[in-house]
């Protein structure tokens, strides 16, 4: 991995390289599932780089978590966009942020694809719900939207793209709300007429029946993406077969720093003192590594010295 | 533990109730040593206040760390205040914000006091170093601030916070910069006599000798703040017999977190699957009960039934 | 007018002095009318205070205008609630603040509340529409909230609010919707069974003609608060006599800026010279003055002297 | 003038067009003089986009007063480029900002670089003189940096852009800290041989006497960039025939609106009666026309049709 700040800005500025977008868009369409992690954080950004993943997934969830509110848009949306900023350049992999519902109507989408787009994002996934969103997980009503009025976000949405490459994802939250896998059919055929690049199909179940029922029925009409939180007993290569694009560890990273940081503060707590856990946890080199501070002492080498010299 | 935002908000407006920065200043000058644990955003700051600690510690490393840069000042003054924010809101402890050398000179942390009694931060610490400042254990030169200017800052600070029970602990980065602890001491002797309510004493050694020949000359003349990250084998019982007040675990949240996540994302691109990972981190109705989803069920049924009522 | 920072805001801390709720609170019920005065960011707030003002109103319009974007929920609420927090800090006036539609469901309302009132906004009115609201004079489609729901959102304000005095002002658009009069007092009086400290009647009529029919039959329930935009010609002591409290001048400083601006910029255009403008505009240091420029000159002596003394 | 949002962002993907920052090289090295206005937020971008001039200037005395706060640093270099963001969105033109001194060492200024570059600012100044830097026209003391250390400011700047049009001007404040022009001649030569793409020479005399020596020895090293506030009465002509190529309207628009709304409300609270000032400000509709709200009507009926029509 190269952590090293100039040099992923050097490289964004190579004409030839291809753009975040670009590569996001050619793991979409290019027949291989590929693993996408979560990140909530510039942070947790460079360590989902160092561990080689080709995608990051901006969850909502995880961002929203992190802020310490609720995933109900208690954040607004630029709050978010802040979050997702950090990631972007924190890292050199493509980015695709979740975009809840577009946070309004069709007009505030066109204002957030106009924003990512500026932002690196690589794509952005648009849900079919009402704004302001519950968690699909969080039970509650999940009421739909009118599947024509999404149309037009989705439509709006790819109007404003800066990026020819900037992906729009479009996800139904048809079984999430009950519906049936008809309905999510019938939803993501007018979502893929409308343009939508790829259909994110998403499902509470613990089984991936649904999921493996719907990409059947779809027979690859647009690359699919999934979230398999609650059906994680699936493996990747059985979505693979079914023809999922995009495979999303939604949120594992929050949920790893939530444990550890339990049982770290709760020994702290117990024992009243730090000196038990100092093994179980990194080190502050390994931050210094991981956000590369050595570039800093070059890079006053180089620019200090222009006036030590003289 | 109660994590009832309604809750929370309606014990501050109770008027009885001793506010954050009281809450402080008698921590700080209550004679017993208090563990204050790091947070650098809402979700950890949760986590710090279901375990039991009295006071958060936010950390001007990790919350920079979160945010993907240096502890060099990458960060604006506003972004670091936008996750204090979120500290305080997302707990009811008292929270101390590290306030690096106050973002320039007396003025800006003039505007940077004013700013944390508005966010009802409990206290703040400044160190004696310039702007921006490197992170104390990263090495390179750390060049220490005037003394007598860093006491305008301090006087400053004092005069322009808005609740009387704020603190301004002053930390002194003499032993960090590698003068003697007859410096240090003198440092501390002149930023008492400007109105410091407490004196943090620095030092990057492995053992806690420094600190404790600077705590037996000091004489308990104000109360004593310490992070112990690189002396962690001294018990705190030692440093508390030696007139040490608060007791930081200045970044042991997120460090955990970067032991955990690591784990995971490796485990997870090593198997190509997340079913490994599942029983080893918290899971999604954790989140929802940690950040309280429950209450907004109470919530819909009290402010949406006046609706479903009619 | 006292443009002093540091006296701002050690006023602030006397517990003695009213709040500014308090003082909106005290306006509204007074019987008397008050002009409430646009501002749209920190510097034309200081302008209304040293015009004698007694209350700013944070217009929707006007803000989202200075920032580049159109009144339709374009802006987050943060963003807009970050120039609420510019305009709060520049004055010692109270502030009312355009909520909109509370940006979403009773529940963003919540959380828009309670950050009003850490942010020391005296009031917000919440108006009767659907997010993203379209501003009322853009014609467009006007839709109305259900009553019901929206006196849930009223309620829900009520709650959360953690100043006493905080007022909580509803806004009906029936008129604005093209709904009649009669329409619009039963929307005010379920809004005033909700907990509404005010009724906010708006119509976009060239004459007060709905204004004095509404305000006839209200019969005085809850004070009103009117901005005669469209109107203008109405003297305020007529609607003072209907019993309007509160009179906003709800964008006429942008419009002042408007017309100035656009002289300014197409005479130097014209005469590719600045010189003839140089009369007609206010001079550095009357911008200096209005910042209290002085004042630093002061705190340099008080706060430098220290280290220039010894 | 052209105010079409959607057509704006257009622009921006056609490859072919020149982006910003390659206009405003081409402004700078083009042999005449260009009259640049200054904006202090989108609205004020917007009307010196429609008035014609080619180059908008992003003051950060200006900024700063919008917000409320003292040209000394008070806002964050944040909320600064917040502001830039917005003058960006709302124009087409390229846009210069006003760098202060880079907000730190030469480490803050290259984080600054990468981020201007990333906002489709088109250059940015950056003045030789010490964090927090004052006012040029404020008095007090005006401490320059050292020269060499200046110089790797300078080029750690260059060293990050990553448009390479993106012009660095080096601002020198010899003339505004008493130093001769001798001198400023001097750190102006360091600063080209850094790497500079233009200089900008300052002076608050009331004549152009200082100025017009410089340039005259000067002999066109490097393009100049002035800011004739003080001595507003050289005309541009001359100063173009002494080798400046931009001439900056530094405070023009902010200036505008201070005396026009120090006119509308003191005309209203004389009055208390708006009906005086209608005729000499702009209109709501003017404010429509500038922020084009008629795009959203277009765009309702494009994107919400295809809900309507199925």
């Amino acid at each position: 991995m190269k952590n090293d700040l100039t040099g992923l800005q050097q490289s964004v500025s190579l004409q030839s390289a291809p753009t975040r977008a670009a590569r996001l868009r050619q793991m979409i369409g290019g027949g291989e599932l590929q693993l996408a992690m979560e990140a909530h954080n510039g942070f947790s950004a460079r360590i989902v780089e160092e561990s080689g993943f080709p995608l990051i997934w901006a969850s909502g969830l995880t961002i929203a978590s992190s802020l310490g509110v609720r995933d109900h848009n208690e954040a607004s949306w630029t709050q978010t966009l802040g979050v997702l900023e950090s990631i972007v350049e924190s890292t050199s992999l493509p980015v695709l942020f979740d975009g809840d519902t577009g946070f309004g109507d069709f007009n505030n989408f066109r204002v957030l694809v106009r924003k990512l787009c500026k932002h690196e994002a690589a794509g952005v996934t648009v849900e079919d719900k009402l704004f302001p969103k519950l968690n699909s997980f969080a039970g509650g009503k999940q009421q739909l939207a009118d599947p024509h009025e999404f149309c037009g976000k989705i439509k709006a949405g790819k109007d404003s793209q800066t990026d020819p490459d900037f992906c729009i994802v479009a996800r139904t939250e048809a079984l999430i709300a009950g519906h049936s896998v008809a309905q999510a059919l019938e939803r993501a055929e007018l979502y893929r007429q409308a343009g939508a690049d790829a259909i994110f199909i998403h499902s509470k179940e613990s089984t991936a029946e649904q999921i493996l029922a719907f990409a059947s029925e779809w027979s690859g009409r647009l690359p699919l993406v999934v979230a398999p939180t609650m059906y994680y007993r699936t493996p990747p290569k059985v979505l693979e077969a079914a023809g999922v694009s995009i495979y999303i560890c939604a949120n594992h990273n929050l949920r790893a720093c939530l444990r550890a940081m339990r049982m770290v503060c709760r020994q702290i707590m117990a024992d009243r003192n730090i000196v038990a856990v100092e093994d179980s946890i990194g080190t502050i080199k390994e931050i210094f590594d991981l956000l590369d501070y050595s570039e800093l002492d070059a890079a006053e080498a180089r620019y200090l010295g222009v006036a030590a010299k003289t």
